[in-house]
Parts: structure tokens; sequence; C-alpha cells
């Protein structure tokens, strides 16, 4: 390409924040030039390591004629005033998933998303994560038939701190989020949610009126139903898994081990080294895929990624899931 | 073992009858004395590959001297009746699942089978399968901690006739109540069930009412919670998986491969031969187990059969989730 | 089929006898007339489980009237007197490898069996074993292309005691004997043997002047290469390997594990049970084909069994093996 | 660490000479300061991507003084004099394999890199391979027992043009060479070497006197024996595996498959996609390994490289399997 590169300001510096700033600098179509974070530490330290000129204001980012679209990984109570802004002045935005833990905010901001036109992308990263593609564009090629069960399982390997328990939006929104815009990438049309959650294992959870562990059955328009299997921790590392289950076959993601080699003993045979242990690792390919699909759409090319209205459904399913798993009762939802 | 083999009269020469006839005759610890059906070609049939007598009619097999314990492989609506008549004469029973498919029969008799203490063993094979009870030996141990989430996946080759459909009781009692037994297994104390049922391919499941793909979710009183995914097909063979996952770890059931060969092209690597296309293969030592485990009990001796109650617990299940299913709310049952 | 059961008489009642018997005895197209060992409590033993007349002199079984052919599993330095005597009689042999320990008492009976005719099969049952043969077919098909490397794998758990290895004949004409015929089930035409032998752990080898690991190089007349890979324990249980390499693909054999579980946990994911650990398991069904096909032959039919010319290959191969590992040269051998 | 960035010049700017330049221009602690090469052009591609000036002739690279150590990746008839222009001016070398393909000439370099003592590394990336590194710890941790055998299987994609077979020195000095070294990584005192060579689908190979098709069998003076498999092509992908055998269980290194999806249907279950077709991309992390290793021995650090002595040896050991193949005799070999 000879365009010259996406000049991209960077709100939040935090874990993800560090992530997308690596892929930017990474990328030969794109370059950091602002780095926003109120503790202004983080924003110096990220532009010192990936370039851009710092800043503890947003507004600074947003004033500055040196930006061509914003990434946006600061707190969650943040995004929608973020888009708003970046929209407002014609920037095309990728947010950090959620968009908010309020829909009515969310509501709020729908319908100038809408009529600006102005791109806004979601960071549902799995859905760049090569092997989740893979099976989606497999299924959608009618490889294994009519797509009849989705089960998804996944585990994060340990439970978050109980102050961040507390302020998440409990374990749909918070965790399952990934899980609802994954089952919409192969079926969007959901239009019924039935959850349970319980406590296993995690005071942290208990203490907030939170789950630690799982179960979401949702049904689609065609009568596929797809199985979400959670939990806040897994001994064996982050589980990630997927089974499409068609009328002619089915196709499975398996976990990733850290290793190729497998010991056998006496005791046990073909034992492999535990699953990779972290999201960073898992999905690295996914973060910089989905950039690089960001950069496209920027520039007006077509994009896999979430949108403003996928970001948005998820949502409503976590709200119905929070809903039906407290008031133990299937909830209808509008996405059919 | 000096003792002589035990006596059985088998009732009922269908599919399953005829499972149990062959492995009575390969015991030896026990022996086939009567053999009866009202279709008397196929008590005649049984008996002279496998020995006994025959009869068209039961009560010739319960006048008999020569009977130590019988085995009800008849059609379902018979075995309250059989049963009853089994312990009446002290008789002690290995009755095919389920007891009924109206629990109100089931608790009529439940008073005489606990005041009279016959044994009682129902039917629920796979509590014998090498590998699920050895995963449920290896949780008791403590082998992965405290046991978290169950997972489930039973999806048969194929859908029966919709005249067999018709007559069911439906996917929940009539093939789910295998996974219910098997739960129970694990997790005895459920509290609390919720189904989602759907059509996604069978005409003639659509055409009684019933559904042809099912996920349940079972609470237990702990907060251990099982997910059921069920098909009534399933293209690349009998599915027939578990996981248990604990907090220090898992243990899964994979299925069996028809053959040890794996074959690998410039297209794709390590492709194995389908799975063992029906029931009567992956249960075959399940199967003899059962015997072998009813012959033990009904000398006196401790078995791993499912129990009365265990049957009658699992129609209860069976019946919550149709409702559950039906009416879109979670039910609570009194099993904790 | 309508035929009579054929009348077999057993010579041997060692281990393999007594695997022998008992498939005789379940096969519906087979009996076991008599029983020859001269240690007699063997043969009383075996005829009283599996049916037949017991007795200590085989020329008492060769004398009956009612032995259609005989199964030869003794030991090895009557094996050639033995088929001899049976064909003399126009009886079919099954005999149980290897042949003879001495290529010149082999190469004295070989023209007597070319004349006569009669039936004489060798008993290398992993030609029976269902992987294997499902290899060898998938090959013939012309599903991996051309084959160009055969690589065969096969260690037994625990080695002989010091007193079998001194009479064995040496780890080439006792073990890779049958690595030498299943060589030859995919590539008859053998022109060419290099083999190396050394001592690792077991001092029994070592007195006797036998090795304990071996690798064999064999070279087909077409450039196919085969290897073959012993050693005589395994820790993780009976070992029995194959791929079969061709110029579009390639196809393998994989152990068996005694269970469909496999565990996993922070330290190890995916372990399984160790492999069944002894080759009547591993080959239980092999013993029960190759008796099948035995039987078939014996009437007259074709048989996938190693003949005796396939015996007499495979004893030249392991000479020219154990010549090849002592004089460390590669030696040609006249079967191209 | 604070130091500065050692300064690499790079003689050589083929395939892998683009590797390395890559790699060092990705290190934090090295960077790239001349890159030679008499085509001109491909010295300023390079060093245009990865920084450093270009020269056509090597001797400006030796006569500069901001180069801190060497790496060599021009033809192999040029490493000998250019190892020794860079340990003449004490310039620590990373050099790619074979030394040379003529064994006299490493014999007459040998004394002056054994008396200068200027660390001289070896190209053998797969000692830096995180799985075959792994293994070799881990057996060397005892993990295993006592190592018996050792199993290689490497399998080029496909075979090279047939102008490159004639001047490559044969598969053993060319391909297999890699084999050797991986072999004394495990075992390094060899004592005797046994080569199969066949033809059995190039005619480039067979045309230039060469073979397509090897295995070679290598005796250590413990008794441990090596198993060298080799096909220039593999429909499969690059197919690169390894078993370690010990007395007390084993270790194996699998291909990695391009991706974490399956596929299973009515015809074969559990498909993967064949493995990464390129040693680039397979040993992406060797290299980089290596790299860093290098770095750290010409700072005066420890490292896992091959040494001069070891690049020797592998010459040593396919000289010998290059006469064994052709005499058809084992060779001895003084690296016991």
């Amino acid at each position: 390409m000879t365009s010259n590169p996406l000049r991209i300001g960077l709100i939040g510096t935090g874990r993800i924040g560090q992530v997308h700033a690596a892929n930017i600098a990474a990328s030969p179509d794109a370059e950091l030039s602002w780095v926003a974070d109120p503790f202004i530490d983080g924003a110096t330290g990220v532009a010192a390591r990936f370039g851009g000129r710092a800043t503890a204001d947003a507004e600074e980012l947003f004033a500055a004629d040196d930006v061509d679209a914003v990434l946006i990984a600061s707190p969650t109570p943040t995004h929608v005033d973020l888009i708003e802004k970046a929209i407002d002045r014609g920037l095309p935005v990728l947010c950090e998933k959620p968009i908010d833990l309020d829909i009515a905010r969310v509501d709020a901001l729908r319908p100038k998303v809408a009529s600006l036109g102005v791109p806004v992308a979601l960071g549902f990263n799995r859905r760049f994560d090569p092997a989740f593609a893979e099976v989606r564009a497999r299924v959608a090629a009618g490889e294994i038939g009519s797509l009849e069960q989705l089960t998804i399982i996944s585990r994060d390997p340990a439970a978050p701190p109980a102050d961040y328990v507390a302020v998440s939006g409990g374990i749909f929104r918070d965790m399952t989020i990934h899980d609802f815009d994954m089952a919409r990438f192969f079926l969007p049309d959901i239009v019924s949610v039935s959850a349970t959650g319980t406590n296993t294992f995690d005071p942290g959870a208990r203490e907030h009126g939170d789950f630690d562990t799982a179960v979401v059955t949702l049904t689609a328009s065609t009568g596929a139903v797809v199985t979400i299997i959670n939990s806040r921790h897994s001994a064996v590392g982050y589980d990630q898994r997927l089974e499409a289950f068609g009328s002619e076959g089915s196709l499975q993601v398996a976990n990733r081990s850290t290793s190729l080699v497998s010991h056998s003993s006496a005791v046990s045979v073909e034992s492999r080294a535990p699953y990779e242990n972290f999201f960073l690792q898992r999905y690295a390919e996914a973060y910089a895929d989905e950039l690089a699909s960001f950069i496209a759409l920027a520039r007006g090319g077509a994009s896999a990624s979430s949108t403003f209205e996928d970001g948005r459904a998820a949502l409503i399913l976590a709200d119905a899931a929070q809903r039906s798993a407290t008031e133990r009762v299937a909830v209808e939802v509008p996405l059919g």
C-alpha cells in the first residue's frame, strides 16, 4: 500500500491499551500519534515506547490535527462519551468492549451513531482469532450443513479481585459478553436467553452478589441452540473451546498447548503442557488482526469487526442473562 | 465362586432383551432359565440361542420354581406391574429404564419397593461404562478437587421413527433420561432444572410436539452445574462425551474411534475413522458389567446400579425438564 | 454356513495354545477335537475347558479320524516335524512362528510343502490386526500414492528371562521376526538388510550374546525403505506403531490406550492411561481373525495368512539381520 | 541490559541471511552495522530494510571499526575463509551450517579456532527450537531415565531443484547434517554409523548420484541407538518429529498444525490442517533464540550453540553415512 500510515490516537494505557499501542507500532499501516491517559505516567511511558505525544487530557487528542482515528481503551464508564466525541469529529473509532454497562446510555447514543455513519468498531477481538474465524467461514461455506448447535466453553485462568467484581457489572456483562458476541458471530438472530449462575469457589463473587460459574443457553430464530459454559477460574489454564455442530458434521476449536512436547510413562501417556494461561498470549494474533481490520475500516473498506449494533446486542443478551439467572425464567430478546 | 449360577427369567426379547440374554449365557455366574414374550417367536428364538424355556405368558415365568431373579426388558408401560409381581415373589429385579412415563404410577409402587426390601436395579447401563465409572471414581477420590461443572454431550446417531416418537414420552423422558441418571451418578442432590428444546431437523419430532435438539442445565445443592447437550442425530456417529471440571483439574471421556488408524495428506492430517455408531457396540462392556453387578446384588452383595429411587429421580428430572422447556421457567426439584 | 465345524487338533497348551483353544471354542465354525501336550496336565486342563480329547502323545492326534486340521503351538524345535506329519496326512496346518531357528531344516521341508499342496499357514497374527490390515488395504488401494517408507516401532513391555533368551535364537529370530513378516506384508520384495543391535539395559541379553535394543533397515526392490525399531522393554506399555509414508500422504497406527479418559491439571493436560500392556490383549482380535482365516483356508478358500514361504522369508531376514548386526555389513537377501 | 547493542556484520543476503537480518533488527541487544554480499542489490536491499551499511566486498566489513561480531550466511564454499578472517580479527562468528563439504578444509582451520579461542558458533538452529530444547533438558534432568533410543523423522516439504542437488554434497551433508547435529545434541559420543539411501521419486537426485530417501542408524558409546528417517519430500507438510525413548518413559515432539481447528464428518473425524510447510515458519522461534544465544556468547556468556567442533562432528557423521550407504558397511567414527 502506498497510503500514509493511519495516525491513531489511543485513549487509555492499561493492559489492553498497551497491547494496542504495541500493535500500532508494529504495523506498517499505522502509527501512534497521540496517547491520552489521566494517569499521565501511563501515557508518557506508552508514548516513549511506541511513539506519539502524551497527554493527560483526551480533549487535546481530539483537538489535534494529526489524528485520523481513535482507539478507546479507557474504563467502561467513559466509552459512550468518548465514542460520541470521536464521531462528532468524524473520527473512526475502535472501542473496547463493552460500550457501557447501562443499555439506556447505549440506546441514547445509538441514533447518532446511525445517522453520522462514522465507523464504530467494538473490540470483540475473538472474532479475529484465526481458529474461530476459520470455523465461522467453514460453517458459512456449508461444510457442516445446517448449524444446529454451538457450544462455547470459556473459562478464565483465575477469578478477578473482589473490588473488580464489585464494579464489573457481573459475570454476564463482564466475561460472558465475549461469548455472546461469539454466539452472534455465528447466529445473529438470537430470540431467547436462559441462564444459570452459581457460586462454587469465589468468596469475592458471593460477597458482591455475582456468580463465579455460569451456563447460558441461547435460542436462535432458526431453532439452533447455543450453549455457553463459563467459569471464573480454570486450573488447566485459559480454556477457550468451541464446537459448531451441524447436520453433516462438526468443527471444533481446541485449546492451544504451550508446547509440542508430550510425555509418556508407566503412569500416563501423551501428557502435554498446560494451555496458554492468559488472554494476551492466546489472542495475540487476534488483537493484531483486529487492528489491521480497523485500519481497513477507517479507510473505507470492509471489516469483520463487531459494530456498534453488535456491541449493543451483546449487552442486551448480558442483561437478559442476568435477569434469567436471577428470576429463573427464560427471557425473550428482540434480536431475531 | 462355588455358588450355583443365578437362574434368571427374562421378560422381553427385543433388541435390549437379546443383549441381556447373550450376556447371561456368556456369564459363568448366571443362566437363562425362562424367556417370556407375548410374541412367542421372539421368546422361542432367544431360548433356542441362549437357553431357558420359552413362554408367551410372563405369569408362567413367575410361577416357575427355577427363577432366582427377573430381568425386565419389555415395553415401558409394563414395567411397574412386572416389578411389583417380581418383588411380591421376593425375586430381585433388573428393569430397563424408565420405570414408567407417569410419575404417579412410580410413586404408587414406591412404598412397596421400600417396605419389601427386595433389590430393584434400573437399567441405566452407562453407570457401568468403564470410562464413565473411572471418571466418577477419580472425582470421588478427589483427583480434580471439588466438582464444579459437569458437561455431558449425548447425541444419538439418527432420529427414531415418527411413530416411536409419538409414544416415547418426549426426548427428555426417552433420551435425556440416561443423562439425568449420569448427572446424578456424580451429583445426586439436584435442586433445579432449566431446559431448552427446539426443532432443527426432524419433521417427526415436530409433528408430535417433541424436540429434536435440547440443552438442560441442572443445579446441584453444592452450586455445581450440570450441562446436558442432546441431539437426536449425529453425522459423526454416536457422540457420548463427558467432562468433569473441578477446582484442581478436569477429567474427560472421549468418543471411541472404530480404528487405531489415522490418515494424513496434503489436505488434512491425523484424520480418524468415525465413532462407533450404535449404543450396543459403544456400551457392550457396560451391559456385561451391569449384569455382573446385578448378579452380585441378587446374591446380597453391593451394587453400583441405579436403584428404584434413582429411576424415580431421573423421571422427576425429565418431567421438570419437559415443563421447563415448555413453560420457559426454571423448575425446582425436591432432590437436594 | 451349513458346513460342519472344522475339527481341529491342537498341539501345545502353553500361553498361545490356550489362546487358540479359547478361540476355537468360541467359533461357530470350528471345534476342538484333540489336545496334545507331553505335559498331560496341560492337555487335560485345556480339553476340560474348551473341549476335545487330551493326549500326551501327538501321534494319537494324528492317528485319530476326527481331526480335520492341526494347530501347532508347541516349542519351536518341534515345528518342522509336526508340520511334516500333518501334511503327510493331508491335514491343513496353522503353525506358530517361527518355522524353525535353522534355515537348513526349513529348506529341507520346503520341497514337500510345495509338492503336496496341503495348506500351511504361519501364525504371524499381526497380519490380522484390524489396524495393520486396514493400513495395508488402504496402501494397496493407492490412498497414499506410492509407498516409499515404512516405519515399524515394536517394543515389548518387559525383557524375557535370561534362560528364555538363551534358547530364543536372538532378538531378530525371536522378536523382530514379527516385524520382518509385517514388512513383507507391505513390501514382499526385500533385497537388502542392515541391522544394528546394542545392549542398553538387560544383563540377561548381554550374558547370552544377544541384543536388547535393535534397529533394522530393509530395502525393497522398489527402493522403498523399511525401518524397524525394537526394544525388549517399554515403560509405557506394549508399543506397537506403524507408519506407511507414501508419495501422497501417510497412514499411521497408534497405540491403544486402555481408557477413553484423559486428565488435565495445572501440571499437564490430556494425559491418558498407559497402553495395553500385553500382546494377548493388544492382539486379541488378530488371533480370532487369524483362526477364522485358517478355517476358510482349510476349507479351500483364500486366506491372508502368512504362508510357509513367508515364514521362510522372515527367517532369512532374521538370519541376515543377525549377520549384519554382528559383522557390521549390509546383507543382500534373495527375496527381490 | 545496559550494554550497547552488539554491532553485527552480516555476510550473505539470501533467504537465511534475510531471516538473520530481520532478527537482528528486532533484537534490543543487537544492531545490523554492515551487510556484505557480492550481489550488491541484495546487500543494499537488506540494509535499507534492517539497517547497516551495504558493501559488495566483505573485506570492507572486516576492516570497519563498528563490527563487534560476524554472521556468515554466504554459500558454503566461502565459510572456512570467512571464519578464519573473522577470528583473526578477534570477531566472534555465527556461521551457517555446514562449515564446509570437505573435512580436510575443516581440519586445516581447526587448530587456529582452538588456539585463538574466539567464539565460533554453527547455525544448527534446531538446537534452539523450544520443543527440541525442552526434550533435551527433560532428558538431561532424568525424566525418562536412561536414554536408550532416539528417533528423528525429518522430511522436507519438497525436493530441491536438480542443479542444487548437483552441488549440495548429497543428502547426508546437505539435509541429514541437521539431524546429525540433533543426534549429538542428545548423544555426543557417537561411535558408529550405518546408512541406507535409495531413490524413490526424484529424478534429479538419481541423475546426480544422490539419494532422495535415507535412513541412518547411529550408535553411541553408551549403546543408545539413534535412528534418522529422511525424505526429500512430504505431502503432509514439513515433517519434523523426534522421540526420546528412555528406560522410564518417552518424550515426543509432534508436528505443529497450522490451525487449532479440527473437522469431523460421517467420513472421518478429528481431521486437522496440514503442518507448517516451511522451515522458516516452523523454526522462526529457533532462529530468534539462536541469535539471542549468539549475542550472549559474543559477550562472553555461555551458549547452547553448536561449536566449531560440533560442526566438524556433524560433517564427519555425514561423510561416514555417505560411505556407509555407498559401500554398504557400517563405519566407525572417532567421536566416542
